[in-house]
């Protein structure tokens, strides 16, 4: 009987939406389609500006170009929002080799994990151990890695649907495996890139010391997926060999970056905060046209989509292009500590952070209650084949915007081809196809609406509706 | 009442799978992504061998491959069934320009459309009239086409979701064009090339000229869409300019081939066969990678991952590496002759022939009884984001076998990208992801193995299950 019961809640939740919400969904991704703007956007921000690390000129550059089209958008209002960001410059072409015990080199292909210290100008010579988890490095202990370069070497999880998935199970041999490595007396940190595909490409990301002092701090750098696998068939042969490898990487003190944010001020409930938004700032080895480009444009495209759609919303929404989520969420944050100190009340917060592939829905930070109004409107969503739709994570820059009763959400985009291109110099514009992204676009701009149009507290929304 | 009726079904045809096919499924899907063959079958069908058009020695090549791989696989049988088929070959390749009536030129690229007669061997040039659909040739009638090149410039439709539906409606222009235009006086037909990307790659792809007697019969190419648009933007400004095209292809005699079939014998119903297969031909500019190299190989690789994965059909399983699907369906046309000559009972045929892109799911022609079987099975498909279940078409090769009771169907990938590569000089190797075409051979292994348990006959089988 409970399930009859629930089945029915289910039936009735059907009705949820009315044939005007289809229309408009269908007037959306018409739009988006056959007169999107986001792909053009794209071309401008990845083959004009480039990649884009925050403290960057291309940074500064993507700043003002942000803020310059979202004022062309005749938007209610557009301004920056000053928040101050790490500098952390690469500097010249990193180089490294493999030295075998008969003195035979072969060059490899690595990049400094971002936030990694140099190597000595000379560079660093060390024998090598190949680890593949923390728990190995705590029982080879001391006596095994002093003095050595640790050789972090966990794949990611091929059977794994999600790729996503497959790099949380790894990433933290990047993030931290120099500081695990260093308590062991281990003199520098080799990381297989974080990808599932075979190839020369080394991907770079964030990494951390934590608080270690500066003279403790041992250098970082991830390897190329095949010549990791060279180096660790290399060991096997011939536990000797040594590696050698030289980056000249620096940081420097924060500077001053932005933010940009463009609002479209609600007829209705103007308190009642809606934001969407994507990272500006990018790794600079490609031209971080899915990390996060195609974020930045599909957020920016959301808004333009509503207007030319001819809806005014009932709430105030705005596109936040966040600085500095690689390498320190220092825009994420400042955005979120200003609206608590202003105390704008954020109902729902949505993120495109997961490339520019063809979405296959979202997933969702909220209530029951939220999430099942969110299920009430998936049959919306059929005609455009977005089907997925699960509570699980956001993205990292409206994470801090989390409160007990507002919705964060992500879009969840294809995720198989995703790092093939993740923090590589293959994250580029010729990887993005102009029907994804604005497929994507669509679909934010959507959910966008459908929030705006029933709010984000259904009890109240249907107890309205019954009165 | 009825409706809660209908959900109690509904409810029901929940169980209609056990725990051992979620595992079975688990073991399929891991087995193709950490340890699949089909990438690297598709890198030797596509870089060694390369486009393989009927008759043509790289397609021999290509059955030679085929029928050596399968035998390696252990297979209980593995044979070539003659063919023959039609050899039409494209020669030098086709030079084309535009010339304004200022005698100005402009080269445009252009490939012949597959079955096409050359034009005279020093070319044709005449002016252009362009038309969007064969109701306006009509209306212009002999007055504004004779003499004249007719230019058919109707694109895809852009907001269409499902780019098949956007090409199904062009694609006239394409295969009927030069036998419409001949009706009224035309010289020759140039075809905007049928995808939405705008580029300067034509796209080739068959053509008919029906019985129209050979010295009737007009010469046909595809235009790259950059082209079709500046040929278009051209004729606006200066409605004299000429166009002109050479082309040297010719068509030969029927020469032998085959199809390649792979057989694995039922264990309880070794009469009753289930077919799974793509086609092994492909057109001549590219290397046939998405279309349909991938069918292919994910064809041969559900033999292999049932094998694999420990599992004995207890149907006859069969992989039909169809011959000539692109210019005449001879192969899929004989298979099915063959099959009804011998009295085989085909229950059930699977085809992939949409690109090697993420699955999504798959198309059924197929009784209710049968469609809603293949419903009950969705939450199987779940962990896996394969959530694309629709009655429509299966696939040009097995759909000859079509019978009153059997289940045809069709795996459907994600099209966005599809149609950038389709028939064109980008349809290569480093266009498919290894994951991508990996999951869509398990995917195809998984609905394989679940018809060879349930069988084809949902209403004999439930009752079977009473007893």
């Amino acid at each position: 009987m409970k399930k009859i019961l629930l089945l029915l809640l289910a039936l009735s939740s059907i009705t949820s939406y009315s044939q005007t919400d289809q229309e408009i969904l269908k007037k959306i991704y018409s739009q988006s389609l056959t007169n999107g703007k986001s792909y053009e956007w794209l071309d401008y921000l990845s083959n004009q500006i480039g990649g884009r690390l925050s403290g960057s000129l291309q940074a500064e550059l993507a700043v003002q170009w942000g803020k310059q089209e979202l004022e062309k958008l005749g938007l209610d209002k557009v301004w920056l929002q000053e928040v101050m960001v790490p500098k952390w410059v690469r500097g010249a072409k990193e180089y490294a080799f493999i030295e075998s015990s008969k003195k035979q080199t072969t060059n490899v292909n690595i990049c400094a994990l971002g936030g990694s210290v140099a190597t000595n100008p000379l560079g660093l010579k060390a024998k090598v151990i190949e680890i593949q988890n923390f728990e190995e490095l705590e029982k080879l202990g001391e006596a095994q890695i002093n003095g050595k370069i640790v050789f972090y070497n966990r794949p990611m999880q091929e059977d794994l649907i999600s790729t996503f998935n497959a790099y949380g199970g790894c990433v933290n041999q990047r993030y931290k495996g120099a500081v695990e490595a260093q308590k062991y007396g281990a003199v520098g940190v080799i990381v297989r890139s974080m990808t599932l595909r075979l190839d020369d490409l080394p991907h770079t990301g964030s990494m951390t010391y934590d608080n270690l002092p500066l003279q403790k701090r041992i250098p970082a750098a991830a390897i190329s997926t095949n010549d990791a696998e060279l180096l660790s068939a290399s060991l096997k042969l011939d536990k000797d060999l040594e590696f050698y490898f030289k980056q000249s990487c620096s940081q420097f003190k924060d500077v001053l970056s932005y933010n940009v944010i463009g609002e479209i001020t609600g007829s209705e409930f103007p308190k009642e905060y809606m934001v969407v938004g994507g990272h500006l700032d990018s790794w600079d080895l490609g031209d971080g046209s899915h990390d996060d480009g195609a974020g930045v444009v599909q957020s920016m495209e959301v808004l333009r989509l509503l207007k030319v759609s001819g809806i005014r919303p009932k709430r105030s929404i705005r596109v936040v292009l966040f600085m500095n989520e690689e390498n320190g969420l220092r825009g994420g944050n400042k955005y979120a500590e200003e609206a608590k100190r202003k105390g704008e009340n954020h109902v729902f917060a949505l993120e495109s952070d997961a490339g520019g592939f063809t979405p296959r829905g979202f997933s969702f930070d909220c209530s029951d209650a939220n999430f099942n109004q969110v299920l009430s409107w998936k049959p919306l969503f059929q005609p455009y084949l977005i089907h997925y739709f699960e509570k699980g994570g956001s993205g990292a820059d409206v994470g801090p915007l989390k409160t007990a009763s507002n919705v964060l959400a992500g879009l969840r985009p294809d995720s198989q081809r995703y790092f093939d291109h993740h923090h590589a110099a293959s994250d580029t514009f010729a990887a993005v196809n102009k029907r994804e992204l604005e497929l994507g676009a669509a679909t934010m701009a959507s959910l966008v609406y459908l929030f705006d149009t029933y709010g984000t507290n259904p009890l109240s929304k249907q107890s309205a509706v019954k009165n």
